[in-house]
């Protein structure tokens, strides 16, 4: 049975993973040949913000806008998730008066209980623990940006400085589709233990590796794909710029000698915002090779491959002939039947 | 001639008010069934908030976009009514650029200057007076969940404790409908007699009851509908914790053992969000005679009838033909033309 | 080439605005006649607000609806524009998940910086300089009420009061239409010398003439239309009501007095919201004279036009044939094509 919601990547098998980030990719082509297939026509998302969001927000949108349906921008403060009314409560409401919803939350419990309480699809739009968005987003951007010949499982990728939820999630995504993964970090900014096994386990399953070290040449060694993001910590724990220079600099710095140390064809990452000067300096993040902006528009195929799996049994007949009988559609027909 | 606007149901006439929940039960099952007719395409609601609110925002926004058509959100303080500009000059302005309104407001005086100065029909989305799409859906769900064999004029429903706007509009709707109505709440905490005097005017035309009284065995006696609300108080008189639960437990406590005084059939209402454990406990909001949550999902069902009903000369010939032809539409025909 | 972006009308030319205009009038026909060409169908708009707004929101968000695209309200404090992330950043980012942006901004350079940055159209929504949507509502508002038998470079129009960036907007538009202007302002209250150069360069090309005069008589005289707007002065300048009266009252306080100065058929016009009782009096704004609530209208109606010319390369085909067929669309055709 497929997961009613997307929390975790974890929850979810390598074919349907590769399922989704199909479906993106082939809803990315329709669109972009000026094909809109109105999967969710009438269908409405609510998105509730514990926290302020551009790219999550707005990439969430257009999506459902694009396919049809409608987002409702539920901003900080104007919904309480286990305040005033119990969560349970939301959750049943809000599954009367949506089709689907997302969260970005605090704490990752939060958006548990919610995807437990709701009876309509709920979807993780980050928390203190994951950003499964973001992760199917890369995905789609490393296998629209693969070296010449290669297969994405036979790549390494590199996720330098700070083990934010944004580096756990790289890592996971990453061991489910069997590539080399590796986090160059300081000790005490490096991925737990148990978050580490969770690596592990998937490569076991799925070929690949895990790596944490401090050691920058072992790192970079033959890396197709360098990620950083930004050093400031979880929401909880703030660094200050003294204590996050004190902690990162010079060392963990992206800069043009840092991405000379990987192959010749190596591509850069980062989820943005970027904090220029910080995690990582103007010439790489402006380079032909850095390809952060690709993955900031491939937020929005994310977007709406998620939306359109999460809520597949629901797209009406209608529409569902209208996209499969389109001339862009082969590749999406045999997606939305998968 | 109809009224322009809902302000308040006392305004409609009996016929009118079933008119509106025939309507809104069609559209439902017309929904339920797939098909989304398409009555307020190109219609633009602009929806005014003084106060913040999950169920009437989501509700009203979901309505019109199912309906083909949108609704703006203007949160609390993004627009003042009757602060920097007049409350006549925010009336014709937003006239202009939208096709119908609505507006929670903190003072009842404020909707009903809006619609006043407004020449598009304007929804009054609570008051510190009143509640009238809450009333609505409540009616629809007491239809939906009537005792075997009984016709609604011939229920009982008992509010249990404080006199908000929520107990004062089901005071209004259940008298304007033939119902026998009895709040049990303390004095200091009961209806005011201005408010007791509409719902006996209502009872002279119409059949039925108003009781007031603080004798619990009295008003539980073969009660059909048992109704709860938060014991907060109004905005500008919000009592504490301790001065609540001092006024009303534990005698006012919807529990077990008072639904057993009731009628065997009786179902339990809550306009939510609740606080439980004050007004009601788990075991009654949880239990299976509980219809709290059908009524949060027929706010939506209220919503969408109003709406096309205060619109319904407004609707394209295209869409209520296409409404008018659906298979699913025999009830929809009659009552769009009503 | 045309522009990308409409910051300023300055860099239109005047055949470019006579276009926006027609083109604003042919959709407003339409629509008023029940066929809302669907010419933005899945488009959609980022609106960023530094400050928030009635007007410029729900006529943007209202138009692009009405076209059958989608407007998101990113409010204050939602989304910065050169704070954590650069602007650089932002615009990238927002140009790859959206198809046009709006900013109302405090500063002219922070939307000047937007445009550059971002790949899609960017729409000033007003800044400290300029507030070009206005400006062509306005000129469509006193193309529907010339006086009879006159054409608008014939025509006088002045503007009392401040030089705040509405009137200088007024002043760039009638000038770059032929018209005479005049701003009645007291000293220190006048347009720059900086500003009245652009109208004079304005009137050497098109016709028309610029005057800023203290003397009431030499400005009402033969005056078509008389245009104010508050007090206020600009955001990081306001002004308390003490300061604001001692400087403008009673000498440029629109009253029916002054109004009688002007021409016969002489039209009042005010951008609001309208601080009645200063700058003018209820008996000018309420007068039938009065076409301001007509220019709230056309903000809609500039609105739709401005979207449709910026986004007019990228209107699918099929949405395209709906206008051009349409019965209505005679004049919309060689519009959309020009």
């Amino acid at each position: 049975m497929r997961p009613k919601d997307l929390i975790d990547t974890q929850d979810f098998s390598k074919p349907e993973i590769l399922h989704i980030i199909n479906l993106g990719l082939a809803l990315k082509k329709c669109i972009k040949n000026g094909y809109y297939p109105p999967l969710l026509k009438n269908k409405t998302l609510g998105m509730i913000f514990q926290q302020s969001s551009t790219r999550t927000r707005v990439s969430f949108e257009t999506a459902m806008e694009q396919l049809g349906g409608h987002a409702q921008y539920l901003a900080p403060g104007q919904i309480q998730l286990g305040g005033h009314e119990t969560m349970e409560d939301t959750g049943r409401v809000l599954s009367r008066l949506t089709d689907i919803l997302m969260a970005r939350v605090d704490a990752h419990q939060t958006v548990v209980d919610l995807a437990r309480c709701a009876t309509v699809p709920v979807i993780n739009g980050m928390s203190d623990y994951n950003h499964p968005t973001q992760e199917l987003g890369d995905a789609i951007t490393m296998i629209e940006h693969l070296p010449d010949g290669k297969h994405l499982e036979e790549c390494k990728i590199v996720f330098v400085g700070d083990a934010t939820q944004v580096c756990a999630s790289t890592m996971m995504m990453t061991t489910k589709l069997g590539m080399n993964f590796v986090q160059f970090g300081p000790k005490g900014k490096q991925l737990s233990k148990d978050m580490q096994k969770i690596g592990t386990e998937n490569c076991k399953k799925h070929g690949g590796s895990v790596l944490i070290t401090e050691d920058e040449d072992e790192a970079l060694s033959g890396a197709d794909f360098v990620y950083t993001d930004v050093w400031y910590g979880l929401y909880n724990a703030e660094l200050s710029k003294e204590e996050r220079l004190a902690t990162f600099m010079p060392k963990y710095q992206v800069t043009p000698q840092m991405m000379k140390k990987a192959a010749p064809h190596v591509k850069f990452l980062h989820c943005l915002p970027a904090s220029r000067g910080e995690e990582v300096v103007d010439e790489v993040l402006d380079a032909d090779y850095s390809i952060a902006f690709d993955q900031a528009e491939n937020r929005l195929t994310a977007m709406r491959a998620i939306l359109v799996y999460l809520l597949s049994d629901k797209i009406a007949p209608e529409y569902r002939e209208d996209a499969l009988h389109h001339r862009l559609t082969g590749a999406l027909s045999q997606i939305i039947d998968y």
